[in-house]
């Protein structure tokens, strides 16, 4: 049946996306004295959680710097729920996509998109046009991780000049994403140094940009693990975080000096189906309940004495080797969340857990809105 | 826009979930003639596709042998939309869910479920004596993967027995799921010779269910991949495959002397958002529209210059270093999805495609009912 409020997490049925409200305050209040320190804008990505009322909690609790989103779909979803303040850190393209977009700029207070080359110039110039509108844009630049955006240096220059130049786009900054950070760094000094390192180059952007005689109001960098580090650099106006109120067990392996598991908001509750053998048991979790497109596994929350092993769509392999528990069919094993931002677009519904009572329930508004 | 009926598929906003109808019914005739050949039952598992219509199809197109499902969530969804022969292939733990599948168990013509120990037994006899009614049970034996399922032997009988003289039970036969030969077998032969040796296994323990008088009319087996050859042994009865209308990469690589290109009928068509330099550009589609649990990544579906390098949730990097090809952003791309069941789980809509238009609209109307 389905969750209802003041009802005791003991009584779900499982699996269950549970959000532990107190953690995920924490978390929140932790980044937002972060930004502060830092003198950045802390604009809270939702694509990690894909609600509004979580979207707007977070504007709240940080000083109302916005929200960013990943897909149009997402945009539509917050516009239509009340946020009036949303960048989108992606390119919009296609004739139908540009027309929502320009037609959903209207509708709320402010909304910004991204480009990194001439074409989404372009495109987005003549989209504007035809709905004459003025569209706020903000440049992509290539620090380091090698996806999307414009390498630093001339060409950069160029873009930048293109849409300052073109009548229907206003030219607000770029976008310095940093991630490729994660990869590289192991250390707390090395995210210190490489992200530094990477917002020197967006500095040299800024610079350059500049002496062409084009004001760059904004500098946005990325996400969760990095964005504490780079946001130190002068040159940052904003970060853009998004798994930062819920953490997983990849941040938790990334900066164990600073995510532990109590740090981890973001749990699955899980029953035993099965129980084999004395090393084995199975839960009713596997890869339709916890997204595994990373390497990490679910970690259970509240001991170590057993493993997550294995899965298949709806079975999670345990192994239970190492403990000296006899465990049960019907028996019930919490874990973390491998990633969070997939996790939660597997489910219907986040449920808001204080003192073991359900408190709150979040629909999973935008999931699977990838359009 | 929502995609409609007789749309041109090139007109499409992506990324967006294709199949093509084609292939589709060639690979579903396929099946039932692989059964019909074997003479065993075709039931179909929904857990690919969670649509009533597409299992109304395949029931119908493999002569009525029923559907499958991984979840209650399924059942429910199923036997709301008028399918009435269904097979839950998973155990049911837990108060509530024993009392929705009870009811469930009323509201439809027939509906079995799974068991692998004296506690699921039990609990569900309790509940099936509380709501008065007889459940139809299937004994899971572990014939090699490991997961759940009783190990062939006494405990095995010891178990058919409890289920026997359960008041409110009915014993309907086992559930032999072999699908530890897919980890196992390279070859043709090897699937042959694996799947033989599984069903020597799941033999041995019908004899023994006999010879304590219990009848076993059903032996169940899986999947796509290893049932067109377990089904070949005369002591099966019924295969379960599910992503067989479909195919995927991971099938691809699997058994390619079974499955090509041309028989994998769900794809996924993306934009190209971003071309950065001419060894990689970017796509619209990342993790949150392929599934990645499993090591596969897409496959381009019409070429094989390009390789898809890398995802993010959003993006994904495409290798074009060794294509002759200039890639513009705006380019339409498709590639075969890595993994079918996960993949379809994170979409809201199966777009069927023939001839380049849409044809059919299917909701993924049991997404993310992993309760």
């Amino acid at each position: 049946m389905a969750p209802t409020l003041y009802q005791p997490v003991e009584d779900l049925e499982t699996p269950a996306l549970l959000v532990d409200i107190d953690a995920m305050e924490r978390n929140i209040e932790e980044y937002a004295a972060v930004a502060d320190e830092n003198d950045v804008t802390l604009r809270s990505h939702i694509k990690t959680h894909k609600n509004a009322e979580l979207a707007a909690l977070e504007d709240e609790m940080t000083d109302g710097g916005g929200i960013c989103c990943q897909t149009l779909g997402e945009v539509e979803t917050m516009a239509r729920n009340g946020i009036d303040d949303i960048y989108l850190s992606y390119q919009v393209v296609g004739e139908r996509k540009l027309d929502r977009f320009c037609w959903l700029s209207q509708k709320v207070e402010k909304l910004a998109t991204t480009v990194d080359s001439a074409a989404t110039i372009d495109l987005l110039q003549d989209a504007a046009q035809a709905h004459e509108i003025t569209a706020d844009v903000i440049l992509e630049v290539d620090v380091g991780l090698h996806r999307t955006g414009v390498a630093p240096g001339p060409e950069a220059v160029a873009l930048a000049e293109r849409i300052d130049e073109a009548a229907n786009l206003s030219f607000d900054g770029i976008l310095a994403y940093e991630s490729h950070v994660k990869a590289e760094a192991e250390t707390e000094s090395e995210f210190d140094e490489l992200c530094w390192e990477a917002m020197e180059l967006g500095e040299d952007v800024v610079d350059d940009i500049e002496a062409a005689g084009i004001p760059v109001d904004e500098v946005k960098v990325g996400g969760t693990a990095t964005s504490r580090y780079s946001g130190k650099h002068p040159v940052v106006t904003e970060i853009n975080p998004g798994m930062y109120p819920f953490n997983d067990v990849g941040e938790l392996e990334l900066r164990p000096w600073e995510v532990s598991k109590d740090d981890c908001a973001a749990t699955i509750v899980t029953t035993v189906i099965s129980v084999p053998d004395d090393d084995r048991l199975v839960v009713d979790g596997g890869s339709k309940t916890f997204s595994l497109d990373k390497p990490q596994m679910p970690v259970p929350k509240n001991r170590d004495d057993i493993e997550y092993a294995n899965a298949s769509e709806e079975h999670g392999w345990i192994d239970t080797s190492n403990s000296d528990e006899s465990f049960a069919v019907g028996d019930r094993l919490e874990f973390i969340v491998p990633h969070v931002c997939t996790t939660i677009n597997l489910h219907d519904l986040i449920i808001g857990v204080r003192d073991d009572q359900v408190e709150e329930l979040w629909e999973v508004q935008a999931r699977g809105k990838v359009r």
